[in-house]
Order: structure tokens, then C-alpha cells, then sequence
């Protein structure tokens, strides 16, 4: 049985893999970002959507870093992601994520969308908003943001954790999002035992098996060359 | 009919990536190492192997750190690749990568295997010595290299190009190395016309469609979200 890490154990995971196994944030961002995008096709594949648009919510951190690169692979698999990203770091990575998909002609959104403009305009929605390293109470100009897609019933994956619910408890009493589809990353996180949507994947293929080992991490085997698997 | 790129176009391609698309070296060169770990393990499954033994020989350049990411990603897949890498760079990312395979009990030999030692202790050998930016004559310290790998008859898998061969025209007069499995990465290069192997993949899923069009490089479809495509 897979484990479910609490936050810090996960952030300390997380500078393990920087500072003892030598990893970039690049290398790993482009491993899970990818594998964020393969789960949403094996997911939802275009045939199954009203249409291929997909709308990415990108935080201002690492999460929304993955959701950048996993918006790059979407376009490389043949969906129309559209990223809103509004609050952006001044980190060159982040730059040129953003370049990258800009390049690729992944229109980027000014304005926060209402509710009824995700029902209308996107099949998917994507939170790639905040990670394992959240701490409530989410920043003012999220909550709305956050609010919009809960409003809207569209079909929602999370990125890791559900934004705005605490990393190990899972949602607010408040109520929270409900996604459809959770990729939890490297290693589920205590929240996820609270997740009922229909689909959980594993992504970010890269635990070195000595890690696994420290952590007893217990990591289900990925099939093949998988870059992620079915919890 | 996809096209057989020239040296000076690789070149600029390879330039256009980073320069306009501003990705990173991290990022391409782990796309294009797992592309090509995924296409050895379609064309050479374990359980069609004597073992699981491989060895990867990594050059000085680009080529030498696709090998060693393939490196970490066959370990991944199960695999239990050694690496020979002679030649280091003091640059950061190529130590790093080093690194990650040692963290992953990836064994690095000292000395250059001769020929009967490859036939003996390994079931494959991945050729990541010389990239698209390799002009001849090899580097003496090759030479005896490649000698060894061509003489010992263990089918071979070249990352890009088949060290050794002049990226446009192919093998030398004298005879050069000849691949089992080609991985090109990116677009094919000239040479990989005169590929006369089993199997020919492309792999380095992340052409941005403008360059493609640019260079009306004529890519073939990559089935579904996989990382590589048969040729």
C-alpha cells in the first residue's frame, strides 16, 4: 500500500531530490509536467470532450510551473490549452516556460474567467494553483479564482493537491474543489485519502529506489515505460 | 516523407530551440533521454534479452548527456545499465547528471572495455559518443573505443548519429559502427539515410509546430502521447 506523505515530509523529499541527487528544477518540472499531461489524456481523450479546450490555472509557484509544461505537452498532443497565469514570477525558468508555450501559440488569458465563461468556452480544466507546500488561508486573489471553477461544474484534474485544501487534512470545512482527476506527484500526499473523484494517478517517474527505500515510500510499479500509473 | 536534415540545419535548430524558445539544455536533453531509454525498451524487452546488462558509452558533448539521462531512465525501466564516460566536462549540468546515475547505483567503469569483455558482461550497447555537431577525425581516445564496440558484435543502439559517421554522408571509408537501432532525435539527420539497422525511431517529442513548419521538416506523427515514433 502506497504511502500518503505528510507536508513536510514531502518538502523535504522534494530539497533531497535538489541537493543530495544533484536533480534541476527544470529536469523534474519537465518529467512531471509531462506526466500531468499523458494522466489527462489516458483520462480524456479528445474523442470523449464537447471539444479539445482546455484551460490551465498556472500559480505563482512550482505547481504552476508543472502546469505550464503540462499545458506544453497537451498542445504536443493535439488539445487547444489555454493558460491563466496571474500571478507571475520574476524566476527565468518561469520566463521561459512561459515563452515556450507562447511559442507553441498557447494563448494566455488577461482576465480572471467568470463561471459561466469556463462552462461555456472549456471542456477540462486544469489547477496547477498551489501545492504541497500550501499553507492556508489562500491569497485574497485566489479565492475568487478558486471560487470560478468550483461555480462552473466543469471537470477539474488537480495538480498534486487540490488548491486550497490543506495538504494533509484535504478540504476546508468551507468546502472545497472537487476534481475529477488527481495526479499526485513523486508520492501521494495525505489529502489525497480524502480525493473522490473517479481518476487518481501517480506521475513524476524519477524517485531514485534509495529514496523510495529512506522515505518507505512503498511507490506502486509504474507498466512499462509509464510515466505515471493508476492508484 | 520526413526530411533528412544537414549539419549546418541541425545546428540552427538546435540554436532556434534555445535561443527563441528559450528552452533549456536540462529540459531537451531530458525529453531526448527518455525518447530514447522508451525506444530501447520497445525494441529490446528484457525478457528478449541474455540480461538486462547494458552499457552506455557517453562522449564530452550534448550526445554524451542524452546517454547518460537514457542511462538513468533504462534503471528506471528496470534495466541495469553500467556507463562508461571517459571524456568529462567540468560543466555543472553534465556533473549533475553524472550524479543522479551514481545516486541510482549506476555503475561507471575506469578503463575502456576491449571487445570481448562487451561480449561477455553486456546484452546491448547504447552509442551516445558523437552528436550532430561531430566534424572528423574522431579523437584518438575514440577511436580504439569504437574499434571495441564494432568488434565485439553486441548489437548496438546509436543516439542521433552512429559515432563516428559524417552527419551528412555516413560511414567512413574504413567502415564505421553499424547501429541495430537508430534513435535520431529532433528531426533524422542526412546520414541516417544510409541506416541500414533493424530499427529506426525518432524521438525529442517537443518541436515547437513553428519550427517545424519553418524548417518544413515533415515530421511524422507521434502515436497518441508516446515520446517516440517507428520511422
Amino acid at each position: 500500500m502506497v504511502k500518503f506523505l505528510g507536508q513536510n515530509e514531502a518538502i523535504n523529499i522534494d530539497q533531497e531530490l535538489f541537493n543530495e541527487y544533484k536533480f534541476s528544477v527544470d529536469q523534474l518540472m519537465e518529467l512531471a509536467g509531462l506526466s500531468c499531461a499523458v494522466a489527462i489524456a489516458k483520462c480524456y481523450p479528445i474523442s470523449d470532450l464537447r471539444d479539445s479546450n482546455i484551460l490551465v490555472f498556472c500559480g505563482p509557484g512550482n505547481n504552476g510551473g508543472d502546469g505550464l509544461v503540462c499545458a506544453r505537452h497537451l498542445k504536443l498532443f493535439g488539445y487547444c490549452p489555454s493558460v491563466y497565469y496571474p500571478k507571475r514570477t520574476e524566476k527565468p525558468l518561469y520566463q521561459n516556460l512561459t515563452t515556450q508555450c507562447q511559442a507553441m501559440a498557447v494563448p494566455f488569458l488577461e482576465d480572471a474567467p467568470t463561471a459561466e465563461a469556463l462552462n461555456k468556452n472549456y471542456s477540462l480544466l486544469v489547477d496547477a494553483l498551489f501545492g504541497f507546500s500550501f499553507r492556508p488561508p489562500m491569497r485574497e486573489e485566489f479565492v475568487s479564482v478558486v471560487d470560478a471553477i468550483k461555480k462552473s461544474g466543469v471537470p477539474l484534474c488537480s495538480v498534486d493537491i487540490p488548491s486550497g485544501w490543506d495538504v494533509e487534512d484535504g478540504a476546508p470545512e468551507s468546502g472545497g474543489l472537487e476534481p475529477d482527476l488527481l495526479i499526485s506527484l513523486t508520492a501521494p500526499k495525505k489529502c489525497a485519502e480524502k480525493f473522490r473523484g473517479r481518476f487518481h494517478y501517480l506521475g513524476g517517474r524519477f524517485v531514485p529506489p534509495a529514496l523510495e527505500k529512506k522515505y518507505d515510500l512503498k511507490l506502486p510499479k509504474y507498466p512499462g515505460t509509464e510515466v505515471c500509473v493508476k492508484l
